[in-house]
């Protein structure tokens, strides 16, 4: 059973509290239920947590080498700044999706720039909460392919 | 019933011929296809077309205008040089998202400025022909949810 | 007696539908039955085209070669990307006059380079449909001025 | 009855002395002689001046504030230097044109950047002593439409 | 009655101990003490806190929404680096004053970029230990001012 | 008895006039009388002069050298472009304090670099008026300092 | 038998008339006829085509992918910014000869990017209508010693 | 006797895991182990620490400043990013020797900026595990001659 | 007899007071009078004016046109920031030399571009008050080679 | 009888030995070689010397000023660092071809500038040997048509 | 037995005269001494050469080929602007090892551009003379290392 | 007896062959022998040398250390390349005069960046020959006046 792991990176926790014109009005707690409901949907397990630490994030994708398939991440302000969270990415080599809630090609020239980006297998930008939904869709579309070709 | 007009760019037709190690090995057609089967399940009509042309492109957005409800657009080579296409989106106000097959975050410095993502509601890039299935989603979600805000 | 071409560029033909905050509310056929009125009451004879394709606006501009004596052009979009159109007008000679109808030096930084204005007379910018005004005037000026000044 | 201050930047006043090929033969007189006709043939009035002081020129914007409904400036050197001819024109809030002799598009890349075009109107660059009139015509039409749509 | 809280980042706890002649020879205790008095002075409750952990002081101002008025920040070398911070202050909207000991703007180029800049009401930087102080009372005044516009 | 000096630059005697919602809505007079105060309560004398010439403050702060033996200066304008204002404080060198309305690290791009920063003792930005207000605490607090620490 | 197809970009029909001094006197005609007599000469077949359209020039080496051994391209202005021709090249992987007839290396600026070099085996540029001749050669040369090197 | 503190940053616990081709096939256990002997032989004592979290590897080094007399870092991530980590080595003043198990000059262009070498005694890149022997060597040699200089 | 205008600009009035570790430690007057009797032993005449005033600078520039042969300016601060005193000398087409006293080279970058450069005959940098004299050497022998060239 | 003088820059005598893949493995001999044969078959002379050193070069260019009509010039590495070479050039006026053996343009960014090429007729790239043989091809038909074009 | 070759550049053999505080006051007879001591110790052979000229060093290096088997290479001034020498150790594809008395990543801009670390094995900065000595024993290091894993 | 060494660049041989336009018609030998019959009139020593090769001139200016008393220098093509050439002067510590035939800030973009100028006591450019005649006396000047403030 395939085991996915989300990340939220600094912030997000406030999410419903800050801007809402820019990141909406759901709180993270609304966004995990979702999440949830489409991964038994899908059959798959997925384990959500967030966290203001760059260090804590880089331990969590480091462990997750061995407990999850695949991690879908939004990397929020370490997006832009964070080359440990890229190495982390490297060193566990779980296909990994960056999603983020605004549409960052919009924003602060210092917001186009994604760390994250190099290292994974693709970006999805603008749709709100909803871009972690098509985030975890297209990290098991990924991982069932990947499996696909494989052979037994 | 949503209507939504799919648009690939230059040399999209190329596809299955074309480096398929950067683009896969699905034929447009096949994509195609299966955009037309997940319209149908979703309950919205979807109408594809491809041009070569910067022109033509910007011809049939403006046109556009009166037949669709939406767009999802990869606008290929065009998106990292074409101001005439952004002003088309722009001229029409449609919402409108961008895909692309590969990472573009991962490729050429030149392929990594995009003059489509300042007036797109968002960018999916990365996920092969699966990316405009996620654009699809994307935008029938992003219209429910107008929608729905709307007074009657 | 003295004819002039008058070409818009691509998206134009959406005026009075497109962000009419920043390009006002006049339509194109509006804009070209005043410059009619205005080619009539200096006596010169005046023509208008638009197109969204680079390659016919090109191609225009070649032809105009034996057919008019100035050209008075807004490249819209194309003034920011096409190198062709700069070529264009430095093959055929024609005297140029560049207008837009927003300040361009108020806008986004792709948009405050310029390809024409290395070729044109001059560049004039941000008043509405007028600049196109006052560019024919300009571009009659300058052709009057320039046959005083050749011996007969 | 509108009140348009023409205002000569530095230099000017050496007009028809000075580089004859960049700038043409007329000297600022004759320039300011025609804008008088233009005026009165326009049943508006008009006042120019010239200074080679930064701080004069900012002074008599200032004072402009409720004296003139329009200016219109040929900032000359000071167009790429002076932020403080930018704030002066922000602190009065009267409708401004930018003209230049010369189009500065196709000089030094030092002459390509205008403080004063962020708080322009718009620009008209590259006619010569017609410039100015230009700039008359330009601002007396944005003046006009401007009291036409605002209710008695 | 108003409460602050003043943070202060990373390595700011070796004040007194750490290059002298850039940061001066008080200890962070008797910046504190300073303060204390002052706040007293001002009849205004004050706290403040020091961690060398961006994802701590992230914490620590989104835990300051519901229970201070106003923020003073020593950024230190997070002013410089952390994108994770100016979101943090943006997630809770309380009125921000940025202090430095030293005056950045004369130190090495990269000191000269700060991200909190962007979303503090303001900057001191240069005055030692005595930035601080101004800090607050800047913070006060702020907070007094906001509080008279608003209706009762 | 300490002597302060502080000058305003161009376009500051608009204030109350100018851009209220960047600069606040306090005349220049307004502002002067509040320093007046704060100098009498503080035991020191101040005296404020505006000019819209950089030749005209480059003088003064020449002459300050024997008259005043501090300095607190809003350049305005000049901040960004003006190397002759840096020079003169150099050649005084008297303690000088940069002071500035708004916080122009949050303005656009040319406003963010200060020619001043680099010989000033310190900057306050972003405060309103308040700013001078600090900036006069802040330039007594650095004299009083400097001459405790000189030998009798 | 090799078959070679010959495009020219865009305004290059106008050879002959436009800017003799830096593209020669030839016409476009001429050059083609000389090509002709060397592609009999070395034993190959040629084709010439012009077209000032960006798409059609994109779908002309699409469709070479089945007709032509190799191609010779002078892409005129869209060597600096088409990336769909560069992509088209891409996409067929037939060997690509670049020529120009000026020495790109000494114009402006902008035409020093080449977005086809990146794609094509060599670059030809400088030797006026040779430049053509020297790429039929250097072409045939490529592909003969290609098959050579096959094995049968 | 010499004590020297060695510190692993970012990613390094994951080393014999991660991209071996990139960072070699030696545990952080092999490496500390290696070190160790390499201290006993030498005359030394040395601890070797591990961390993900800049602000702990910031605390480290400030506490180091009485227990230990040099420090050799491979900042890994954070070389490229932390400003906190340089200033925590400026605020103890006590030699380090920055070193990287890849040649950091050969890497991505965001991995050449380092923010420690302005402040560390030398730099060692590109020799795998072997670089952190050759900078326990360095910084013993430094320390050494240090002391030699210095009278009793 | 050969006339010559010596231009001080801003702040040079304070030689002798200011930094005399940069500029050494002559007044004004000092090199005046040196120069004075340079110009007595070369049988030319000579005079000497300073001011602190952009607009002043441009001035005296455009009168020195019918009453000089040749400017030699040191312009300070000028140098860097003005395109008027280039527009000036432009407009003039004097012999003009361009001094400094410290080596401009040398120090801070935003020196090291000067708007005079572009039009002067020469430059000599960092020879402290004998550039002038070498200054006022190189402007006589060149108006003297002219005069040899120009037939009579 | 046309002379043309062949120049290889350093490293060009490893050729064979050096990076197979980029620069072929044909001798330098065996190119200089086929060069005679096709000299002989032109009906000109031609000599091939080879120098590592950048003032050999120079030397041996200017001496050609006498002895040759012409140059053919793979300069190497110092295509990318020599000004000198450039300068040699300039000083001589022979007409001059620059080759490289591989594509430049497709390289490291420091190898896509020349120094040489603003001084060239134009630029061959990328044809290994051959670059050589289209180069003293192109430098033939050059000078025979100038020779044409000259009266007798 | 291994032969290691080691290369001075530029200017030092002028170490001990040359800028004592930067370099340190060793002779480079006195290194050289040192190594030679080092390479017996450790049982390989060692010869060292100094040349202030690019193309001795290039030629140097492309005789090793066969002579020696590592280079250890102090490029000095060379190390920032020479491609040659970075060609020649491409050529000879021996082992080598960049050294460099002083941090070069301390000083002026223009010395942080390594041409050679490119190439090299890895690079060791800022220890005086004992940066030499580091990097011998690396050089040696790795040869052993490589032939481990090579068969017999 | 004063002694003084003058060297020339690459390309300086061939003045009066080279671009008269830009260096004038004078050859090398002229301006030596004027130099001389100076340094005669001053009682000063001279000799005066070139080169094309970067090591040689190197190598010159190290033997001048016990030779001479301070150098004037045309550095040519290698003023904007040699980075050795500046590290010689630094090592000899002989007060050093940069001279330039042609106004070197009006010249090509590269050819603005100086490396010596960082350790030139000054530099005088845009004299033609005269330009040496000033280095000369300016060197002569330098080095009295220091020798005046050394005690006996």
């Amino acid at each position: 059973m395939m085991r996915i792991l989300v990340l939220h990176g600094p912030n997000l926790n406030m999410l419903g509290v800050r801007e809402q014109e820019t990141y909406g009005d759901q709180t993270l707690q609304a966004i995990n239920d979702r999440l949830m409901e489409l991964a038994k949907a899908e059959g798959v397990t997925l384990e959500a947590r967030h966290s203001n630490g760059e260090g804590e994030l880089v331990s969590w994708i480091q462990e997750a080498r061995c407990q999850f398939d695949a991690i879908v991440i939004n990397p929020a302000a370490y997006t832009h700044t964070s080359v440990a969270l890229r190495d982390a990415i490297l060193s566990v080599t779980l296909p990994t999706v960056e999603v983020h809630l605004s549409n960052i090609h919009q924003r602060e020239e210092f917001r186009q720039r994604s760390y994250l980006a190099g290292v994974a297998i693709g970006q999805i930008s603008g749709f709100g909460a909803f871009s972690y939904e098509l985030g975890v869709r297209a990290v098991i579309d990924h991982v069932r392919k990947t499996r696909d070709k494989q052979p037994e």
